[in-house]
């Protein structure tokens, strides 16, 4: 599947950040980001962007705030073409600082927003475009949005400067056809604007579909090594480089640091499909249930826990 | 997803039985036998029925076998719809006994077959259904086979009295589109027959790739107790129930089985998503290599098992 616009975007730091409050040594970033750019990855995505007023520094590792010189030392002295990017949770924007791009050794900034909290993305995005920044739009839980609030919101981005717009399967709810829907209704929108794909594992479902994003256009697509993410976590990058076959990617680096660095990982914190997020992803609810059921004794009781959700529905 | 002719067959003990000789203890069988007879699955698959001269009894386990008494002996007092399926390698037949299915618990023989053997496994199924049996061809490692050969291999069963042909993805090679040119390249060489769909998980797609069938009117959808099956297993059993939302499924007894049985055989017994696996299944070759390698101390050298297997196909 060779297409040229294609752009893949690794998220280990930024998703993976998400299960241990962003607290990654050094030496770990380091070796992802030499990895990630021997393999030829577009981008890589250090982390978030919050406000420290919001989010105190004694709670949270680093790459919760992503200060360009936090970046810098990480980066210093390894030969790379890979952008970086950063995300913002765009309805939690508070004193952040945002230099211009040419001081910065940030590329590019992904607004993460729900539908509603669409006004406070573009202002941002807006910002951000103005100080130089290639801007995404990442609108999440769009499982559960109707779809004239999402066509609303699409057609604020579509006259925003928003480089890319993003269909997010945060809750790992969505089979194919409606990823194919959602791309084709962004696309519709959204003339002249790139579509990416950000999905969810609960289901076994994010890598086949990030490949029927691609089949319909998506060209902006977010892995993570050994698919490390909050809860059942996201698109494995090997599938994905494994599947493109563009030869401007070597799986190699990718083998490498997945063996060396996520494996003695997976000891210490815990992602993957497990059937607690497979509950939630069926039944389109947040992970968060399924996070606090698996940090009590009865962590493997999936029956009573599915029964629990389902009634919790009724 | 609801259509009344879907039909969901589990091959928790046959597939899983490749991993362990097919030794699995009577409780379990039974337990699996129960637990899929509440949730309203349509069939059980028990094991093989293999020849005693072909494959001596002192290296194998019942399932190796499926002798009809000791079927019974399993579903005796269970009340119970589903039905019973066995699995014959029809290039390795020699004096297995097949009894008319009026006497015989099993209600559908499989016949497993590589497109070059498909006269044996014609022949057997003329017997077969003879005998009063459904039957089925599962045409495997169909991502080796040139398509001339395999549309031949489709014309004579179509011929033939079987009921059911599968698109089987033996080395988990193949992504959506190619499942769909699969099941329609089948439809259209087999007017009146049934298609089934068996996907292997190295590269996370046995689900997604079982949705793709039954989008293009594959009826028979193979699954397994939390994927188990050889290498990286098959597609899980509760991700396919729980997509159906068919009412006459229910999750929860198979919740229930997976946390009481399957969770302890998984620290006895590997399998599931791993990297060597990914890498035969994107090089579309057999999992034995990828199974021998994970017996070595360097079982976790990703990168170099992919290094020496991409070099063996220059």
């Amino acid at each position: 599947m060779f297409r040229e616009k294609i752009k893949v975007l690794d998220c280990t730091i930024r998703d993976g950040g998400l299960i241990n409050n962003h607290y990654f040594t050094d030496e770990f970033v380091r070796a992802v980001y030499q990895a990630l750019s021997k393999s030829g990855i577009d981008y890589m995505e250090f982390g978030y962007r919050s406000s420290r007023d919001l989010f105190p520094p004694e709670d949270y590792g680093a790459w919760k705030y992503c200060d360009d010189e936090k970046i810098r030392k990480i980066v210093d002295g390894i030969e790379s073409d890979i952008k970086i990017s950063i995300m913002v949770d765009s309805y939690r924007v508070k004193e952040q600082e945002f230099t211009p791009t040419s001081e910065s050794p940030v590329d590019m900034i992904r607004a993460a927003t729900y539908v509603k909290d669409i006004d406070s993305s573009i202002d941002l995005i807006k910002k951000c475009h103005e100080l130089g920044y290639e801007t995404t739009c990442n609108i999440m839980a769009v499982s559960r949005e109707i779809e004239p609030d999402i066509v609303e919101a699409l057609r604020q981005l579509a006259d925003s400067p928003v480089d890319i717009v993003y269909v997010v399967d945060s809750f790992g709810a969505l089979y194919c056809e409606q990823i194919e829907y959602l791309v084709k209704l962004y696309k519709e929108h959204l003339p002249g604007k790139e579509i990416g794909v950000h999905c969810h594992n609960n289901q076994q479902l994010a890598f086949g579909n990030t490949i029927e994003g691609i089949i319909h256009d998506a060209n902006y697509l977010d892995g993570s090594l050994n698919g490390i993410g909050r809860g059942p976590g996201n698109c494995c990058l090997e599938l994905l480089v494994g599947f493109l076959k563009n030869p401007k990617f070597d799986l190699t680096p990718i083998l490498k640091v997945i063996q060396d660095y996520m494996l003695p990982m997976k000891k210490e914190i815990e992602w993957g499909y497990m059937i607690p997020y497979l509950i939630t992803g069926i039944l389109n609810e947040h992970p968060r249930s399924a996070i606090a059921y698996r940090k009590t004794p009865d962590k493997d009781k999936y029956a009573e826990f599915y029964e629990q959700m389902s009634d919790a529905q009724e």
